[in-house]
């Protein structure tokens, strides 16, 4: 494997496979290494600027800096759309194919805490990282700057050399996608967007998805995501006072604090799991023998203690078997506390009756189940137990996504890994979220998912990270995942041949 | 009233009442309102000295700061009482008088946050307040540093001319009531400090009870508290992640949040304010018929808008009339949430699943529970319910106090009022707390009160502020608060000659 992987860099034999599907495979190859230093340079400063919705930071620089980013790596038009919340990003590459590919990418990054990191988030610095290699540690280095700037990399290449792409592109990106996309819609249904995304085989984001021992993976999924916001206290009702008074007049004034507890006790089950709103999992569609046969190929590969340890847990929920586990972690919807804030928060104890109390709560949400559907649900849960004074504020969602894993979109993922000899597991569905129904579902109806090699974590945590120049010769680093889009697109444009 | 409270400085005719009793009056007016800047500057300075126990602030340096401040008003011995916890002080004056008066101090003062406050919080600065008059603001104004050092005024005003004090002293002086007092107990219980204490007539903690409109009330006792933490999490057991994980994994792992949510959700009845911990109510005396009258009395001369509106809400619990509301106030125990936090607690939402919830909780007591009790039950309520996830951290408590309206020591009390003609009514309780029940409960069996008057607001509060020099004629400033007692340690001699 390693020689395979420098292979792609070096265009030796090992390469034919690719090289015979992928024209000018060596001199592409040799354009990404000698852009190497460029293209890592190109992440850091996107990782300098990071777009953050939920603080309403750089929200109009990132959209601009998404723009010109489009516009560097050679697509023609590129354009900001406005949506009401962070603006989204439209660009087209028209290489005269027949085929076109639509790119989605979400150019904003989770919060984050720098006191939490080893070395500053916004500088994507360059660090060993045992038994990977080089890694960048930055905010958005893997989720999602890392695999995108990877693929942007793809495009440069091209550029850099002369060469037309085998297909024409549409990019839609988005800078809302860590507070579930509220305006994601709007974007999408923007009529040239809407127009140019039709005329796509699919869409696919830039992922890396190679694990410590190099398995791969082709995700035909994603749950849905709805987040919500439950609050209680004196601008929800007079019963609560306004701020936080003495404690001792719990005695005669009601509290936010439990009435926001009795409130959410109704939501799941005693078992602390199981969602309990009213009608909640009736569309919940259980997994085919095909899926649960996937789910046991990728179990059969996978070190649950390994798994375990990086969660830090010793339980499954029901300390159920791995297997039993890994069903139930792509086929139930939750209800997640996100975090829950009231009242005093600092050290032991201060004698108040809080004022205000909030929960910060998550659906997620798998097929057939829609975003409108639950938060209907969610209301009328609420207002039948007599609720009125708890409020519900939807911060953003949207439904799940499903691909069939025989649509020629997959098809196309799973024979360029075939053909670089990169073993993979086909996932019925990624248990995280991205809002891959907006093209999946009406009116589009587009494949979609998650697609790329290279490796990473740390996802909405501290010190995330990417791999640059792998140390492990099973996994790719940034210049073999671009090589690795470099294919895709050449396999994607068989796709008009038919 | 104006007159008469110029003139407990001034010794005019209309203090003949006072003077009659309280030799020398004239004179130690004049000492008091000549020492009026010194003891307004050595407010300050203790303000300037913040011992916060929940953050271990200045324990040491409180401690002897407080030992310091005992000395110079004239107590012949002070000595830190080591507790286990922040110190306590033991002083004692002995002036060869037959009676002996126990004081009890608090020297902590509550948590604060700078960025709340219109004037900082350690400054103690001197402002105009509309209808109130000159005030000092800053933490431990009222709570309780001011009348604390009203009272320590009244002690210099005797070494200052020359006189010996009419009774003899016993200081006991804490700097853990903000949390409860926690070693309290161990304090007292110092066999000098229980030999010295089991001499006195009764204990009283200098307190500043006038209302807005000069009303002021003897409390004949007050309830208990007890406070804890529920803390569930990677911490207490391996179902739940160690630190916060993205949400998806909710799917596969249990939720601290969700279980600290089924906790609470059993210590209190679904109308969110009824105690529902298994035998918590057992112990609960209603209301004599005479309590109720006391409350009556009270209700009958306080302006419920205002209580209301300076508490910022619209109704009390169940829309209860205020006679009943304030019955309820004085008679029922509380299970209060103080505060939530767990996982993501900034603006908007975060995918996480948390990996710690906590809920900050307290208890408030009343005659005849105890504080071991309700431990207990607690803890065998949430084992019952197999809640062993579930870490109770109690940081500290006690029972609750009453005192007999016919005991001396409260006879004492009106006396000192009637004779002043300053308006006041007894209450039968506060709901608030102290740890009375030290002094009042076995084996010393004490009378035990708040006593003063003098006005302030804004305990545990921002901007909590103590009147200086009041504009209002029936409300004392801090020289008529010394004033009084002084009348009130003549008035406790008197309890010698029976």
């Amino acid at each position: 494997m390693r020689l395979f992987l420098m292979s792609l860099v070096l265009g030796t034999a090992l390469t034919a496979p690719l090289a015979a599907q992928t024209p000018g495979r060596a001199d592409l190859a040799k354009v990404v290494a000698s852009r190497h230093d460029t293209t890592v340079k190109a992440l850091q400063d996107w990782i300098a600027l990071p777009t953050i919705a939920a603080e309403k930071r750089n929200v109009e620089q990132g959209a601009d800096y998404m723009r010109r980013l489009a516009l560097d790596a050679g697509f023609q038009q590129a354009r900001v759309v406005q949506s009401g919340g962070v603006p989204g990003v439209f660009a087209t590459l028209d290489a005269g194919a027949p085929v076109t590919l639509g790119i989605y990418f979400m150019y904003d990054v989770k919060q984050f805490d720098p006191a939490e990191w080893s070395s500053p988030p916004l500088e994507g610095r360059l660090v060993d990282r045992p038994g990977e290699g080089q890694v960048i540690m930055g905010r958005g280095a893997v989720n999602q700057k890392g695999p995108e700037m990877a693929f942007l990399a793809a495009l440069h290449a091209f550029k850099a050399s002369g060469r037309k792409l085998p297909v024409n592109l549409v990019l839609v990106a988005e800078g809302e996608e860590e507070i579930a996309s509220p305006n994601f819609p709007t974007i999408v249904a923007d009529p040239q967007v809407a127009a140019a995304l039709k005329k796509t085989v699919g869409v696919f984001i830039p992922a890396a998805g190679q694990d410590q021992t190099g398995q791969a993976g082709i995700t035909l999924g994603a749950k849905g995501a709805v987040e919500f916001q439950l609050i209680v206290g004196g601008e929800t009702s007079d019963k609560y006072p306004k701020n936080d008074v003495h404690s001792s007049n719990h005695a005669r004034i009601e509290s936010p604090a439990w009435r926001l507890v009795k409130a959410l006790d109704t939501l799941v089950a005693d078992d602390g799991h199981t969602p309990a709103i009213d009608g909640f999992m009736d569309n919940v569609k259980p997994l085919t023998a095909r899926q649960k046969e996937l789910i046991a190929q990728r179990v059969a590969v996978t070190n649950e203690a390994d798994v375990k340890k990086s969660l830090g847990v010793g339980k499954w929920i029901g300390n159920e078997d791995f297997q039993t586990s890994s069903e139930r972690f792509l086929s139930q919807p939750t209800v997640n506390i996100q975090g829950l804030v009231s009242g005093y928060t600092g050290v032991g104890g201060k004698t108040v009756l809080p004022g205000r109390a909030e929960a910060k709560l998550e659906f997620r949400l798998v097929p057939d189940m829609t975003r409108q559907e639950v938060e209907t649900k969610l209301k009328a849960h609420l207002a039948k137990r007599g609720f009125d004074d708890v409020k519900v504020v939807v911060s953003g969602g949207y439904g799940p996504n499903q691909t069939d894993e025989n649509s020629p979109f997959i098809q196309a993922q799973k024979k360029v890994l075939d053909r670089a000899a990169i073993p993979y597991t086909l996932s019925p569905r990624n248990a995280g979220s991205w809002p891959g129904v907006v093209f999946n579902g009406a009116p589009l109806n587009l494949p979609t998912g998650q697609f790329g090699i290279g490796r990473g974590n740390g996802a909405h945590a501290p010190n995330e990270w990417f791999v640059i120049r792998s140390a492990n010769p099973k996994v790719a680093g940034i210049d073999e995942a671009t090589m690795l889009f470099v294919d895709y697109l050449y396999e994607v444009a068989k796709l008009g041949r038919k």
